[in-house]
Protein backbone atom coordinates (compact mmCIF):
# COMPACT_ATOMS: atom_id res chain seq x y z
CA UNK A 1 0.00 0.00 0.00
CA UNK A 2 2.76 2.12 0.59
CA UNK A 3 4.64 4.22 -2.51
CA UNK A 4 7.56 2.94 -4.20
CA UNK A 5 10.90 3.93 -1.91
CA UNK A 6 13.36 6.23 -3.82
CA UNK A 7 16.09 4.71 -5.18
CA UNK A 8 18.03 5.52 -1.79
CA UNK A 9 16.71 2.94 -0.36
CA UNK A 10 17.64 -0.01 -2.62
CA UNK A 11 14.51 -1.53 -2.54
CA UNK A 12 12.19 -1.26 -5.00
CA UNK A 13 9.58 -4.30 -4.38
CA UNK A 14 7.12 -1.84 -5.11
CA UNK A 15 7.89 -0.96 -9.04
CA UNK A 16 5.92 -3.52 -10.39
CA UNK A 17 2.51 -1.97 -8.62
CA UNK A 18 2.24 1.50 -11.10
CA UNK A 19 0.01 0.75 -13.95
CA UNK A 20 -0.48 3.69 -16.29
CA UNK A 21 -2.91 2.24 -18.93
CA UNK A 22 -6.54 3.74 -19.87
CA UNK A 23 -8.13 0.42 -19.23
CA UNK A 24 -7.00 0.05 -15.56
CA UNK A 25 -7.92 3.36 -14.66
CA UNK A 26 -10.89 3.62 -15.87
CA UNK A 27 -12.04 0.70 -14.52
CA UNK A 28 -10.46 0.98 -11.28
CA UNK A 29 -12.74 4.50 -11.15
CA UNK A 30 -16.06 3.00 -12.51
CA UNK A 31 -15.54 0.30 -9.84
CA UNK A 32 -16.06 2.35 -7.18
CA UNK A 33 -17.95 5.96 -6.54
CA UNK A 34 -15.79 6.87 -3.44
CA UNK A 35 -12.94 8.87 -3.56
CA UNK A 36 -10.83 11.56 -1.15
CA UNK A 37 -9.97 14.55 -2.44
CA UNK A 38 -6.65 16.54 -1.59
CA UNK A 39 -6.87 20.28 -1.32
CA UNK A 40 -4.65 22.73 0.30
CA UNK A 41 -7.00 24.98 2.37
CA UNK A 42 -5.13 28.24 3.80
CA UNK A 43 -1.04 26.26 3.57
CA UNK A 44 -2.64 23.03 4.99
CA UNK A 45 -3.57 19.72 3.75
CA UNK A 46 -7.20 18.69 3.82
CA UNK A 47 -8.54 15.58 2.57
CA UNK A 48 -12.58 15.10 2.14
CA UNK A 49 -14.17 11.60 1.40
CA UNK A 50 -17.03 12.48 -1.70
CA UNK A 51 -18.45 10.54 -5.17
CA UNK A 52 -17.07 10.48 -8.28
CA UNK A 53 -17.75 9.64 -11.68
CA UNK A 54 -16.30 9.50 -15.20
CA UNK A 55 -17.34 10.84 -18.26
CA UNK A 56 -14.66 9.58 -21.14
CA UNK A 57 -11.07 11.07 -20.46
CA UNK A 58 -12.53 13.56 -17.08
CA UNK A 59 -13.43 12.85 -13.85
CA UNK A 60 -16.67 14.63 -11.76
CA UNK A 61 -17.55 15.18 -8.44
CA UNK A 62 -20.07 17.46 -6.36
CA UNK A 63 -20.89 18.75 -3.23
CA UNK A 64 -22.16 22.15 -1.38
CA UNK A 65 -21.70 25.04 -3.36
CA UNK A 66 -20.20 27.64 -0.47
CA UNK A 67 -19.08 24.68 1.33
CA UNK A 68 -15.23 24.70 2.10
CA UNK A 69 -13.76 21.73 -0.07
CA UNK A 70 -16.01 22.83 -3.43
CA UNK A 71 -14.75 26.79 -2.70
CA UNK A 72 -11.49 25.99 -2.05
CA UNK A 73 -10.70 23.85 -5.09
CA UNK A 74 -12.64 25.65 -7.81
CA UNK A 75 -9.48 26.20 -9.97
CA UNK A 76 -6.82 24.93 -7.80
CA UNK A 77 -4.83 21.59 -7.41
CA UNK A 78 -6.36 18.66 -6.19
CA UNK A 79 -5.61 15.36 -5.61
CA UNK A 80 -8.06 12.71 -6.15
CA UNK A 81 -7.66 9.46 -4.95
CA UNK A 82 -9.70 6.38 -5.50
CA UNK A 83 -8.97 2.99 -3.23
CA UNK A 84 -10.42 -0.69 -3.53
CA UNK A 85 -9.49 -3.13 -0.84
CA UNK A 86 -9.28 -6.56 -2.38
CA UNK A 87 -7.86 -9.08 0.63
CA UNK A 88 -5.30 -9.28 2.86
CA UNK A 89 -2.18 -10.75 1.73
CA UNK A 90 -0.25 -12.81 4.75
CA UNK A 91 3.25 -13.48 3.94
CA UNK A 92 5.83 -15.46 5.80
CA UNK A 93 7.44 -12.19 7.16
CA UNK A 94 6.29 -8.84 8.68
CA UNK A 95 8.05 -6.96 6.51
CA UNK A 96 6.57 -8.88 3.34
CA UNK A 97 2.79 -8.52 4.92
CA UNK A 98 0.54 -7.04 2.08
CA UNK A 99 -2.34 -5.72 1.15
CA UNK A 100 -4.40 -6.20 -2.54
CA UNK A 101 -5.90 -3.39 -3.63
CA UNK A 102 -6.43 -1.55 -6.66
CA UNK A 103 -5.98 2.21 -6.50
CA UNK A 104 -6.15 5.51 -8.85
CA UNK A 105 -4.20 8.68 -8.27
CA UNK A 106 -5.10 11.84 -10.29
CA UNK A 107 -3.61 15.17 -9.83
CA UNK A 108 -4.90 18.34 -11.89
CA UNK A 109 -6.80 21.66 -11.65
CA UNK A 110 -10.65 21.45 -10.20
CA UNK A 111 -12.66 23.06 -12.80
CA UNK A 112 -16.35 24.60 -12.08
CA UNK A 113 -18.89 22.63 -14.29
CA UNK A 114 -21.07 26.15 -14.72
CA UNK A 115 -23.26 25.52 -18.12
CA UNK A 116 -27.10 24.86 -16.78
CA UNK A 117 -26.95 22.07 -19.06
CA UNK A 118 -24.10 20.35 -19.23
CA UNK A 119 -24.51 20.53 -15.18
CA UNK A 120 -28.06 18.78 -15.21
CA UNK A 121 -26.56 16.47 -17.73
CA UNK A 122 -23.93 14.96 -15.74
CA UNK A 123 -26.18 14.96 -12.29
CA UNK A 124 -28.29 12.71 -14.31
CA UNK A 125 -25.13 10.25 -15.49
CA UNK A 126 -24.37 10.83 -11.54
CA UNK A 127 -27.42 9.08 -10.61
CA UNK A 128 -28.08 6.70 -13.38
CA UNK A 129 -24.43 5.59 -12.90
CA UNK A 130 -26.08 4.01 -9.38
CA UNK A 131 -28.74 2.83 -10.73
CA UNK A 132 -29.76 2.99 -14.48
CA UNK A 133 -32.93 5.13 -15.59
CA UNK A 134 -33.41 6.23 -12.45
CA UNK A 135 -33.09 10.19 -12.74
CA UNK A 136 -36.22 10.38 -14.81
CA UNK A 137 -38.30 8.30 -12.36
CA UNK A 138 -37.40 10.67 -9.47
CA UNK A 139 -38.77 13.54 -8.38
CA UNK A 140 -37.16 16.57 -10.75
CA UNK A 141 -34.84 18.72 -9.21
CA UNK A 142 -35.95 22.62 -8.47
CA UNK A 143 -33.27 25.26 -9.79
CA UNK A 144 -32.82 26.21 -6.35
CA UNK A 145 -31.69 22.41 -5.43
CA UNK A 146 -29.58 22.66 -9.02
CA UNK A 147 -28.26 26.07 -7.42
CA UNK A 148 -26.78 25.19 -4.08
CA UNK A 149 -25.36 21.50 -5.69
CA UNK A 150 -21.90 22.49 -7.06
CA UNK A 151 -19.97 20.28 -9.66
CA UNK A 152 -16.25 20.39 -10.75
CA UNK A 153 -14.51 17.97 -12.97
CA UNK A 154 -10.76 16.96 -13.93
CA UNK A 155 -8.99 16.03 -16.42
CA UNK A 156 -7.62 12.12 -16.30
CA UNK A 157 -4.57 13.41 -18.24
CA UNK A 158 -2.21 12.78 -15.07
CA UNK A 159 -4.38 9.79 -13.60
CA UNK A 160 -1.76 6.83 -12.61
CA UNK A 161 -3.35 3.31 -11.28
CA UNK A 162 -1.72 0.89 -8.42
CA UNK A 163 -2.20 -2.73 -8.78
CA UNK A 164 -1.57 -5.34 -6.32
CA UNK A 165 -2.98 -8.74 -6.65
CA UNK A 166 -2.16 -12.19 -5.82
CA UNK A 167 -0.55 -14.71 -3.45
CA UNK A 168 2.01 -13.32 -1.36
CA UNK A 169 5.48 -12.42 -2.68
CA UNK A 170 8.41 -13.79 0.09
CA UNK A 171 11.59 -13.63 -0.22
CA UNK A 172 12.67 -17.05 -1.66
CA UNK A 173 14.72 -17.76 1.95
CA UNK A 174 11.50 -17.92 3.46
CA UNK A 175 9.98 -20.12 1.70
CA UNK A 176 11.23 -22.69 3.68
CA UNK A 177 10.07 -21.09 6.97
CA UNK A 178 7.24 -23.06 8.38
CA UNK A 179 4.25 -20.68 8.92
CA UNK A 180 0.83 -20.87 7.05
CA UNK A 181 0.39 -18.04 4.66
CA UNK A 182 -2.01 -17.10 1.82
CA UNK A 183 -4.66 -14.20 0.97
CA UNK A 184 -7.67 -13.58 2.67
CA UNK A 185 -10.09 -11.94 -0.04
CA UNK A 186 -12.16 -8.89 0.81
CA UNK A 187 -15.35 -7.97 -1.28
CA UNK A 188 -17.96 -5.59 -1.33
CA UNK A 189 -21.28 -6.93 -0.91
CA UNK A 190 -24.38 -6.07 -1.65
CA UNK A 191 -27.25 -6.75 0.35
CA UNK A 192 -31.01 -6.94 0.72
CA UNK A 193 -32.65 -3.87 -0.90
CA UNK A 194 -34.64 -2.42 2.63
CA UNK A 195 -37.70 -0.77 1.11
CA UNK A 196 -38.25 3.07 2.81
CA UNK A 197 -41.38 1.90 5.22
CA UNK A 198 -42.81 5.59 3.88
CA UNK A 199 -42.86 3.76 0.29
CA UNK A 200 -46.46 4.56 -1.07
CA UNK A 201 -48.52 0.91 -0.92
CA UNK A 202 -48.56 1.15 -5.24
CA UNK A 203 -45.11 1.67 -6.10
CA UNK A 204 -42.77 -1.04 -7.27
CA UNK A 205 -39.31 -1.35 -7.19
CA UNK A 206 -37.08 -0.77 -10.65
CA UNK A 207 -35.29 -4.12 -11.66
CA UNK A 208 -32.49 -2.40 -11.91
CA UNK A 209 -31.65 -1.45 -8.06
CA UNK A 210 -30.98 -5.72 -8.02
CA UNK A 211 -28.21 -5.23 -10.26
CA UNK A 212 -26.36 -2.62 -8.11
CA UNK A 213 -22.21 -3.33 -7.65
CA UNK A 214 -19.70 -1.92 -6.59
CA UNK A 215 -16.12 -2.52 -6.06
CA UNK B 1 -21.02 12.72 1.89
CA UNK B 2 -20.66 16.33 1.34
CA UNK B 3 -19.48 18.96 3.83
CA UNK B 4 -22.04 20.71 6.10
CA UNK B 5 -22.67 23.76 3.73
CA UNK B 6 -21.58 27.23 4.89
CA UNK B 7 -24.24 29.83 6.30
CA UNK B 8 -24.50 31.45 2.96
CA UNK B 9 -26.80 28.63 1.58
CA UNK B 10 -29.26 28.73 3.94
CA UNK B 11 -28.98 24.65 3.56
CA UNK B 12 -28.22 22.71 6.51
CA UNK B 13 -28.64 19.32 6.03
CA UNK B 14 -25.48 17.63 6.82
CA UNK B 15 -24.78 19.55 10.13
CA UNK B 16 -26.82 16.70 12.20
CA UNK B 17 -23.44 14.58 10.56
CA UNK B 18 -20.78 15.29 12.64
CA UNK B 19 -19.66 13.91 15.90
CA UNK B 20 -17.15 13.75 18.20
CA UNK B 21 -17.43 11.67 20.79
CA UNK B 22 -14.24 9.52 21.71
CA UNK B 23 -16.15 6.35 20.63
CA UNK B 24 -17.72 7.09 17.34
CA UNK B 25 -14.09 7.92 16.73
CA UNK B 26 -12.25 5.52 17.86
CA UNK B 27 -15.37 2.58 16.26
CA UNK B 28 -14.39 3.87 12.92
CA UNK B 29 -10.84 4.26 12.96
CA UNK B 30 -10.61 0.53 14.01
CA UNK B 31 -13.33 -0.66 11.96
CA UNK B 32 -11.05 0.16 8.80
CA UNK B 33 -7.20 0.30 8.22
CA UNK B 34 -7.65 1.75 5.08
CA UNK B 35 -6.65 5.19 5.36
CA UNK B 36 -5.56 8.64 2.83
CA UNK B 37 -3.21 10.87 3.98
CA UNK B 38 -3.09 14.08 2.60
CA UNK B 39 -0.31 16.50 2.40
CA UNK B 40 1.52 19.36 1.00
CA UNK B 41 4.21 18.45 -1.55
CA UNK B 42 6.40 21.27 -3.29
CA UNK B 43 2.96 23.88 -2.39
CA UNK B 44 0.45 20.84 -4.09
CA UNK B 45 -1.91 18.55 -2.36
CA UNK B 46 -0.87 14.84 -2.64
CA UNK B 47 -3.18 11.93 -1.32
CA UNK B 48 -1.95 8.64 -0.78
CA UNK B 49 -3.89 5.42 0.74
CA UNK B 50 -2.10 3.74 3.52
CA UNK B 51 -3.01 1.48 6.50
CA UNK B 52 -3.42 2.93 9.61
CA UNK B 53 -3.95 1.36 13.55
CA UNK B 54 -4.55 3.12 16.59
CA UNK B 55 -3.10 2.63 20.17
CA UNK B 56 -5.39 4.88 22.12
CA UNK B 57 -4.89 7.99 21.79
CA UNK B 58 -2.63 8.09 18.93
CA UNK B 59 -3.18 7.07 15.29
CA UNK B 60 -0.37 5.38 13.86
CA UNK B 61 0.47 4.63 9.93
CA UNK B 62 3.82 3.34 7.93
CA UNK B 63 5.69 3.54 4.95
CA UNK B 64 9.01 3.09 2.79
CA UNK B 65 11.54 5.13 4.70
CA UNK B 66 12.77 7.53 2.33
CA UNK B 67 9.72 7.47 0.21
CA UNK B 68 7.78 10.70 -0.51
CA UNK B 69 4.82 10.69 1.71
CA UNK B 70 6.84 9.56 4.85
CA UNK B 71 9.53 11.77 4.17
CA UNK B 72 7.41 14.95 2.95
CA UNK B 73 5.12 14.52 5.98
CA UNK B 74 7.38 13.74 9.26
CA UNK B 75 7.13 16.98 11.85
CA UNK B 76 4.82 18.58 9.29
CA UNK B 77 0.50 18.99 8.75
CA UNK B 78 -1.21 16.20 7.83
CA UNK B 79 -4.68 15.52 7.16
CA UNK B 80 -5.89 11.39 7.77
CA UNK B 81 -9.54 10.31 6.56
CA UNK B 82 -11.09 7.34 7.25
CA UNK B 83 -14.08 6.50 5.43
CA UNK B 84 -16.60 3.13 5.01
CA UNK B 85 -19.48 3.38 2.61
CA UNK B 86 -22.22 1.43 4.47
CA UNK B 87 -25.13 1.94 1.70
CA UNK B 88 -26.97 3.27 -1.23
CA UNK B 89 -29.82 5.69 -0.02
CA UNK B 90 -31.95 5.69 -3.19
CA UNK B 91 -34.57 8.97 -2.30
CA UNK B 92 -37.77 10.53 -4.08
CA UNK B 93 -35.10 13.19 -5.33
CA UNK B 94 -31.59 13.51 -7.03
CA UNK B 95 -30.97 16.32 -4.28
CA UNK B 96 -31.34 13.36 -1.00
CA UNK B 97 -29.81 10.67 -3.03
CA UNK B 98 -27.44 10.02 -0.71
CA UNK B 99 -24.70 7.06 1.02
CA UNK B 100 -24.85 5.72 4.35
CA UNK B 101 -20.87 6.00 5.37
CA UNK B 102 -19.20 6.66 8.17
CA UNK B 103 -16.12 8.57 8.15
CA UNK B 104 -13.32 9.70 10.36
CA UNK B 105 -10.96 13.21 9.86
CA UNK B 106 -8.01 14.13 12.18
CA UNK B 107 -6.23 16.55 11.77
CA UNK B 108 -2.00 16.96 13.10
CA UNK B 109 1.39 16.99 13.18
CA UNK B 110 2.98 13.48 11.76
CA UNK B 111 5.04 12.42 14.56
CA UNK B 112 8.13 10.13 13.25
CA UNK B 113 8.77 6.93 15.74
CA UNK B 114 12.19 6.25 15.84
CA UNK B 115 12.54 4.85 19.26
CA UNK B 116 13.80 0.92 18.16
CA UNK B 117 11.32 -0.73 21.10
CA UNK B 118 8.41 1.40 20.27
CA UNK B 119 9.28 0.88 16.51
CA UNK B 120 8.91 -3.09 17.01
CA UNK B 121 5.64 -2.70 19.54
CA UNK B 122 4.13 -0.88 17.12
CA UNK B 123 4.79 -2.98 14.15
CA UNK B 124 3.79 -6.11 15.77
CA UNK B 125 0.28 -4.20 17.02
CA UNK B 126 -0.48 -3.64 13.51
CA UNK B 127 0.22 -7.39 12.39
CA UNK B 128 -1.71 -8.67 15.31
CA UNK B 129 -4.58 -5.79 14.80
CA UNK B 130 -5.35 -7.96 11.47
CA UNK B 131 -4.61 -11.40 12.83
CA UNK B 132 -3.88 -11.99 16.73
CA UNK B 133 -0.81 -13.72 17.50
CA UNK B 134 0.79 -13.25 14.09
CA UNK B 135 3.95 -11.23 14.59
CA UNK B 136 5.28 -14.30 16.42
CA UNK B 137 4.67 -16.78 14.25
CA UNK B 138 6.22 -14.76 11.22
CA UNK B 139 9.94 -14.99 10.50
CA UNK B 140 11.42 -11.97 12.73
CA UNK B 141 12.36 -8.50 11.07
CA UNK B 142 16.06 -8.30 10.21
CA UNK B 143 17.76 -4.64 11.08
CA UNK B 144 17.59 -3.74 7.74
CA UNK B 145 13.67 -4.70 7.31
CA UNK B 146 12.68 -2.75 10.61
CA UNK B 147 15.23 0.35 8.94
CA UNK B 148 13.62 0.76 5.86
CA UNK B 149 10.32 1.22 7.07
CA UNK B 150 9.48 4.34 8.31
CA UNK B 151 6.74 4.50 11.33
CA UNK B 152 4.81 8.15 12.16
CA UNK B 153 1.71 8.86 14.98
CA UNK B 154 -0.28 11.69 15.44
CA UNK B 155 -2.48 12.59 18.27
CA UNK B 156 -6.17 11.94 17.82
CA UNK B 157 -6.91 15.23 19.41
CA UNK B 158 -8.23 16.90 16.26
CA UNK B 159 -10.32 14.02 15.07
CA UNK B 160 -13.96 14.68 13.94
CA UNK B 161 -16.61 11.77 12.53
CA UNK B 162 -19.56 12.19 10.43
CA UNK B 163 -21.95 9.10 10.47
CA UNK B 164 -25.60 8.76 8.10
CA UNK B 165 -27.34 6.14 8.68
CA UNK B 166 -30.72 4.46 8.18
CA UNK B 167 -33.76 5.46 5.82
CA UNK B 168 -34.16 8.73 2.93
CA UNK B 169 -34.58 11.88 4.38
CA UNK B 170 -36.85 12.91 1.69
CA UNK B 171 -38.49 16.71 1.38
CA UNK B 172 -41.92 16.27 3.41
CA UNK B 173 -43.91 16.42 0.15
CA UNK B 174 -41.69 14.21 -1.58
CA UNK B 175 -43.53 11.68 0.22
CA UNK B 176 -46.42 11.48 -1.86
CA UNK B 177 -44.24 11.22 -5.39
CA UNK B 178 -44.94 7.76 -6.11
CA UNK B 179 -41.35 6.29 -6.41
CA UNK B 180 -39.75 3.30 -5.05
CA UNK B 181 -37.48 4.55 -1.95
CA UNK B 182 -34.88 2.93 0.43
CA UNK B 183 -31.84 1.71 1.17
CA UNK B 184 -28.92 -0.92 -0.74
CA UNK B 185 -26.58 -1.93 2.53
CA UNK B 186 -23.23 -2.55 1.28
CA UNK B 187 -20.90 -4.40 3.79
CA UNK B 188 -16.93 -5.72 3.01
CA UNK B 189 -17.36 -9.18 3.13
CA UNK B 190 -14.21 -11.87 4.02
CA UNK B 191 -13.93 -14.64 1.35
CA UNK B 192 -12.81 -18.10 2.61
CA UNK B 193 -8.63 -17.93 2.59
CA UNK B 194 -7.04 -18.76 -0.05
CA UNK B 195 -3.64 -21.30 1.43
CA UNK B 196 -0.32 -20.16 -0.60
CA UNK B 197 0.47 -22.99 -2.99
CA UNK B 198 3.67 -22.77 -2.21
CA UNK B 199 2.53 -23.61 1.83
CA UNK B 200 4.81 -26.27 3.34
CA UNK B 201 2.93 -29.37 3.68
CA UNK B 202 2.51 -29.37 7.21
CA UNK B 203 1.62 -25.99 8.03
CA UNK B 204 -1.44 -25.14 8.93
CA UNK B 205 -3.76 -22.45 9.55
CA UNK B 206 -4.15 -20.51 12.48
CA UNK B 207 -7.47 -20.45 13.86
CA UNK B 208 -7.63 -17.14 14.26
CA UNK B 209 -7.55 -15.93 10.71
CA UNK B 210 -11.43 -17.39 10.80
CA UNK B 211 -12.01 -14.67 13.01
CA UNK B 212 -10.62 -11.80 10.27
CA UNK B 213 -13.20 -8.90 9.89
CA UNK B 214 -12.73 -5.47 8.66
CA UNK B 215 -15.48 -2.74 7.78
Amino acid sequence: MTEAPSARTKVNRYRWLAKYDVDTVYGILDAMPLCHVAYVHEGKPVVTPTLQWRDGDRIYWHGAAGGRMMNTTQGHEVCLCVSILDGLVMARSAFNFNVNHRSVMVFGIAHPVTDPDEKYRQLKRFVDGFVPGQWDRLRPPTPNELGVTALHSMSLTEASAKVRAGPPEDNDDDYNFAVWAGTLPIQLQIGAPIPDPRNLPDVEMPAEVQDFKIG
